[in-house]
Formats: C-alpha cells, structure tokens, sequence
C-alpha cells in the first residue's frame, strides 16, 4: 500500500477547489492579524466572561465527573482548570468546555445559535499553552474562528437548532476547529481539511438538555476544535463537500427539504440566516462587531432576564424594601413562561427555570447570583415567603413583540412599573466592563481567596498582551 | 450549586422510563452471558478478521498520521497497534479503529450498515485491557453491543444510510458504547445514559469518503465508546429520548419526514430494516446468528468481489493460465461498474476501485492481496499487460436481480464461464475458518515474522478463553 496514495488522490486535488469550505478556509488563513481595538476589546470581554463561568463551573457535578475519568488518561501542558496536573491540550479542552457551559452563565452567539465561547475559548486557550501562544494571537484566532461559525451558523440555521440540533456542538466544533488551525498556522489547504474534518465531530442533540451531556456537548467540541487542527496540521485529509455537498452538512443536518425552507416566504431572515453559505463577503462585517454577544448578567434562565433587571431597575428607582411588596406582577411572552416550568422548584436546577424563585432573590438581595441557588438558598424561608407575590401574566407575542413588564405593588398601595425590551447583556444592551468585572469576582467568591481573584483580574486585564497564556492558566490551576 | 441538582432533576426521574433506549438498556444488562457456541465462534471469527486489518493497517498513512499527532497526548494502560508506548483505552481504542478500517478490509453488518467490527473490537479490546477482563468477557459484550446496533441500525436504515450518514461512525458508537457499558458491568440506569450519551458522539457524513477521514469516523466513534461507558459509570448522565423523542436520533439523522419514509409503499425491508426502533423481541433473534457479518476475500472494492471469486473459480477449474487467456468478459449490473471509475488507476487506491486491474492481478496470482496495490504493483507491466483483455458489460439489474457472470476466452478458442451470487465472505457464504487463517497470514506478511505471526495465530485461537486479553494484546505492541 502506498503511503501516498491518498495524498496523491485527495490532497494534490483539493488545492483547486473552489467551493464553500475552500473559500471559508482562504479566508481563515489569509485574514489580517489585526482586526482592530475595538473587535479585540470585544474579544477580550467574551474571555473575562467565559473563563469567570469556568471558575465556578469546574465544581458542577457534570465538570467534576468528567475529570475523575479524563484525569486518568494522561499528563501534558495544558491547564485543567481546578486540578493541578495538565493535561494534553484536547483533553483540557474537553474538560475546560465542560466546564464552561456547565451553569450555563457563558455567552450565547445567535447568527450561530450557540453557546460559542464555551466551545471555542477552551480550545484556543488549551491548544495556545501548549504551543506557547499568546493571549493576542488567542484572541485573533478567536476573531476568526467566530466568523467561520457565522457564516457556517447562517448558512444553517434558523431550522438546524430549531429542529433540534444543537448548535454549540455542531457549528461550535466547526468554529473551534478554524480558530484552533489558525492558531497554529495551518495553510490554506490544511485548514480546509481542519473545517471538513471538523463536520464529522458535529453532533449532539437538544434531547440532551437537562442533563449533564448539555456542557459536555462544549466540551467535546472544544476538543474536537483542537484534535482536527492539530490532525490536518500533521496531514490528516478530509472530504471537500462536507458543508454544501450532496451528503453535506446542510443536507443531512437540515434536512432534505432544504431548498424549500430556503424559499418560504414566510422566513425569517434572522441575523443574517439566510440558510445559504455565503462567500461573496466572508470577512464582512465582522461578526463580533455586526453581531455581538449576549453576556449572562444573572446564572439563570435567559427567559427571567427581563423580569430580573425591571426588579432591580425598580428597587433602585424606588428605593424598594422586600418588606414592603405586596404583589409583583410581571407580563411576559408565553414563551418564556413556558421555558420557566417551575413554580415551586425542589433544586437549584428548578429553581433556574422558577420565576417565582428568581424574582424573590432580586427583591430579598437586590442582585442575583450563583449562591442563590444552593439547597439551603432554594429552601431559604426569605426566598419562599417572597415567592407568592409574584403573579404571571403570559402575552401571547412573541418577544421581539412584548417587552417584558413588571409592575410592583406596595403595602403603601404605592405602584410602580417598567418595560424592558433589551436584558442587560444582549448585544444591544452590554454589560459595562465594570460589569463584568464583577461578575468575575462573583463567579470567585467562595472558590478563589481574595488576591487570587485580583491575579486573575489583573492577568485577564492583560490578556489582549504578548504574554504567553499559560501566565494567566497557571492560575486557574 | 447542589452538586446533586443534575441527579435529583433526571437520574431519579430515568429510574422509571419505560421507552425504547430505557428497554435497549434493560436487555443489554441483563441479556445472559452465554449466547451458545455458535454466537461465540461468529464472535471470535470476527475478532481474528479484524486484527488481521489492524496490522496492516496501523501502517497505512490515516492511521501513521493520526498516530503521530495522539501519541503525544499521553500514556496509559491499552495497547496502541504498532506502538511500544501504551495509551488510555479512549486513545488507544481511537488508533485501533483507525487502524481496523484504513485498508477497508474489515468486515460489515448489513442491518446496521455499518463497519461495525472496527468500531466495536477496538473499543472492547482496548478497555478490556485497561479493566482486565478475558477475551471470553469481551466477546459476550461484543454480542450484546451488535444486536442493540442491529436494533438501532434497523430503525434507522435503509434511509438513515442512504442520505448520506456514514452509519459506521453513527450506529458503530452507539454499538460500542453499548458493548464497553456491557463490559464493564453498568447497571440499567447507567447502561441508558451510556446508550443515550453516545448519540452526541453520533457523527460523520459519506462526504468524507476518499480521505482519511473515513477510518478516522471508524476510531473516533470506538473512542466515543470507551468515552461513553466510562463517564456513564462515573455517573454522568443524558437525555433518555435521545434516540426516538421529538428531537432524537430518528428525527434528525432520517429526517423530519420520518413518517412518509415509514410508510412508503415501495419500502425496502431488506435485513429487518423497519424504520423503527423495535422493542417487542430485542434479543431475538440474534443478529449475529440471523443475520451474520460480511467478511472481505480481498482487500479491494466490494463490487469487484463476485467477478474475482468467478476468476478465481475458473483457474481452479480448469487450470487457465495468464499467459493463455485473449479475453476476460465481465457482466455485471451497473452499479458495480458505477462503483468501479479507474479503468487506467495511477495509484494503489485507484486500482482498489478498477475492475481492469483486479482481474489482471487474480488471472497473473491466483489470488488478490494487500501486496499487490503497492506503487509498483500498480506500475507492473505484467499486470498492465493482462488489463486490455478485460471487458466490461453492464446490466441494467441491480445486485440482488443479477449474478455477475464471467467468461474467459483462451488462445485455443476454449470458453469457460461461471456465474457468482454471493461473494465468498458474504453472510449465506462465510470463509471458511482456514481461509480467515489465511487472510491473517497475508495481512501480517512482511510485517510480522513468522515466529510472531505464529504466535498471534495462537492467542486469536485462545480469544474465547478466560486469560486477560493483555496477552493477546502485548502481540501487537
């Protein structure tokens, strides 16, 4: 058997193929180094707030007991955050992704409809200290990698996700996968073989959500992002078609009804999902300017973030006691109550999905964070005694129809209200820095003593910097 | 965060799921663990072919190339094939499949339309070695492992396949994981987490074949396997509806016209293939014995398998040699001649797939071998010089309709010709066990000295035995 002889049928022909991985994979490679202060500021703000979710996401039961197995399988250079060995890069891109989506408090992409940091920073970070990266050649491979996902996201979505697939495993190992061969460099030919590779680790289904193969799905991408790189780095090949072909990924993971969803009429042309794979303009705009990111203000439900900030725009206005409340009344789209099944939630998990619960916290605490949803917390009689004042009042809109409103009602018979359009977080309403600053000392608080935290801040404040990355990883150990 | 709020919300909950991957579970760990002689020896003949692939195959370029990169990420207990250095049995299981499929030599399940024994002897072999358990122990989950991967291959196919879903890495991993959930002795709540775990590692398109990619899907997906059953035993857990829910298996890697496919009219029901997940009879009959694997006589295309054995058969006959022959007709249907495109191949891969060239090579050696597809091989004149005698005629009938006929025309105008149904290796007309000895042989040649390939005859004939597979195991370091 001749060692070449796949070379020489696959890899001498790939060199002239112009298609949709092709020139996705030209664009990776030939991109520019810099994109910018402001798309590079935007970069750094998605790793302060994924690796604040790795902190305290390391010591969810899902990341604890993926590391008792992984750990066993062998030492190497990359940090695995919360244990002191390293580990090889995909094994510590495994465990970290894991651990990043495993509260679900890391951000969400929406041309690609995943949780893409949580895939993609894993990778970048685990693969970067092993190749004595630096954080600003990180957070390049990020820009880019993130591009490839939205091109690849839109020419999905919206019916991949809404069918069912999901997104942060598919077109988060494809993304991953791009900014890890750019990381290290791969050429125009082996980086199309990293994104077609990358198609056959694009799995995992929305039947998975609720347990704990929900952030492992992050981490197996993350892993994947990294194994495909460094395969087609040492010539790994792949097939050519594996996006658009007749047997591609638009095909088999949309459906075989493709053509006619891209042509309903009644299709909604959300951030640019066009259910095409677009390469007249792949690097414009760029997404991380264009798109944005929704940054998780409160470790819940995406669905109680509006109610949560009306409450705690309320308590602030109105200088508002617990005490004093006699109702809370909040209108909201359907389907958002529908997402927030329990009323009176057993566990922390339920308590996540509780309007009821979550909107006790913000009136008791004026803030909701990690530490509200412990069993003692979600037993707390503070929280339960609050919890009968709050009402629903489903609309039935959607909701970029229905801005959610709350209302207040006072013992003084004292009413005061708000509408809430755009969650703190969302693209169009970002967190401050100072923001995210202390979502990261909340994500330490109880795991990391004091100094540790302000080492960590201070190293992540330099993370767009020449330093090599394991600097700030040594300290997540 | 409750370290038990996953349990509370789902593995307590699954304890009573009465649905299709709950009962697949259920068989699986309680099946007997005797399946009687002739399962066992089917069992065995499996594994003896498939290591025979890997010894070859850990030479061919996908599996020297993955090697190169995974060798670094670690050691461990399992044996690497063509490696001193022991790995983790994930890794080890992911070069052993790669190795098991590169020369596509291995054999096939027709109700799982899958390469099922590179997938699941890997996996098996590599965590029975890790876990310490007998040949005889990694035989009975083998048996286990294939009849849930008939089950699920048969509610997924023929459709699941036909799009375009490489089923050897999507059925093979739920197959494997299922087989090292056995294995390793999971309880039923366990062993359904396993099962349902494994959809997320259910990956990788057809648009892949031609490239590495292709054995890659066969070592990945006996990597997911391992990875499968391991965390499952640590504890982690997964949806239950992975497989029939709203979004599982069927739904998305058929289609979301799932129910017309169901009830097509002109449905194919070839190898129990219902499109449905069947429950009524799970463990019988069992596959192995009903329906039985493909082995491969020659390490070529499988449509060139009929016309070799009719060659074959005539110079056994009647003693042709090369020398004496003007013609060689060839009728076929047509979609072995589709399936066959390099009627002048350039390269070992090439003549795999031409008709031209493996007939020549059967008329000059009485025998088609890996030996015969090297670049010199390929370039041989005496080879070269035998192809214009070959002829093709297409016949409009498909495989099933049509016994492909061969007539050979000799100098002294004598005719002989012979018409072949089921190629020797198929299911209805296994290899004899002295012929799986000789494809060993042949697959160790050059590789192996013959003291060693000895030796590993012997340890193959014992696999059934109760001696820790390590012993077999060392022979391929």
């Amino acid at each position: 058997m001749s060692p070449d002889y796949h070379k020489s049928s696959i890899e001498s022909g790939i060199a002239n193929v112009q298609n949709v991985s092709a020139a996705y994979a030209m664009w990776a490679v030939s991109a520019p180094r810099h994109f910018g202060s402001e798309a590079t500021h935007r970069a750094k703000r998605a790793f302060m707030d994924v690796i604040a979710c790795m902190v305290p996401g390391a010591l969810d039961e899902a990341a604890l007991t993926l590391r008792a197995v992984s750990s066993q399988w062998g030492e190497g250079p990359s940090t695995v955050v919360g244990q002191q060995r390293g580990q090889s890069a995909p094994l510590a891109a495994l465990a970290n992704g894991t651990a990043a989506h495993a509260l679900d408090f890391d951000d969400n992409f929406d041309p690609a409809k995943a949780h893409i940091t949580a895939v993609m920073a894993p990778a970048l970070l685990s693969l970067g200290e092993a190749r004595v990266k630096s954080g600003a050649d990180i957070l390049e491979a990020y820009i880019v990698g993130l591009q490839i996902a939205t091109r690849v996201g839109q020419g999905l979505n919206p019916f991949h996700r809404n069918r069912g697939w999901h997104a942060t495993s598919t077109v988060g190992a494809i993304g991953a996968a791009v900014a890890c061969g750019r990381l290290v460099g791969l050429n125009h030919i082996k980086m199309s073989h990293c994104l077609n590779m990358s198609t056959s680790y694009a799995g995992g289904f929305m039947s998975q959500f609720g347990s704990m193969t929900k952030p492992l799905h992050a981490g197996k991408a993350a892993e994947a992002g990294v194994v495909c790189a460094l395969l087609a780095e040492a010539g790994m090949t792949a097939g050519h078609e594996t996006l658009d072909g007749p047997t591609g990924m638009a095909q088999l993971m949309v459906g075989p009804d493709l053509e006619e969803l891209r042509t309903k009429a009644e299709f909604k042309r959300e951030h640019g999902q066009t259910m095409r794979f677009e390469t007249d303009s792949i690097g414009e705009p760029l997404a991380i300017l264009a798109h944005g990111l929704k940054v998780k203000r409160y470790p819940t439900c995406a669905s109680t973030h509006r109610a949560l900030d009306g409450v705690l725009q309320l308590i602030a206005a109105h200088g508002i006691k617990a005490n004093d409340v006699t109702h809370v009344d909040v209108y909201a789209p359907v389907s958002h109550f529908n997402n927030l099944m329990y009323r009176d939630p057993k566990d922390g998990l339920q308590a996540k999905f509780s309007m009821e619960f979550c909107v006790a916290v913000a009136l008791q605490n004026n803030s909701v964070g990690l530490n509200d949803f412990t069993p003692d917390a979600v037993a707390s009689s503070s929280y339960r005694s609050l919890m009968p004042h709050v009402h629903r009042h489903p609309v039935a809109k959607s909701e970029s129809e229905f801005a959610t409103r709350v209302e207040i009602t006072l013992k003084s018979g004292a009413q005061h209200s708000v509408s809430v359009d755009a969650p703190k977080g969302r693209a169009d309403n970002p967190l401050s820095d100072m923001e995210l600053w202390d979502k990261l000392r909340q994500c330490c608080r109880g795991i990391l003593d004091s100094t540790a935290t302000e080492r960590l801040a201070e190293a992540l404040g330099q993370i767009d910097g020449p330093q090599p990355i394991a600097t700030l990883m040594a300290l997540l150990r």
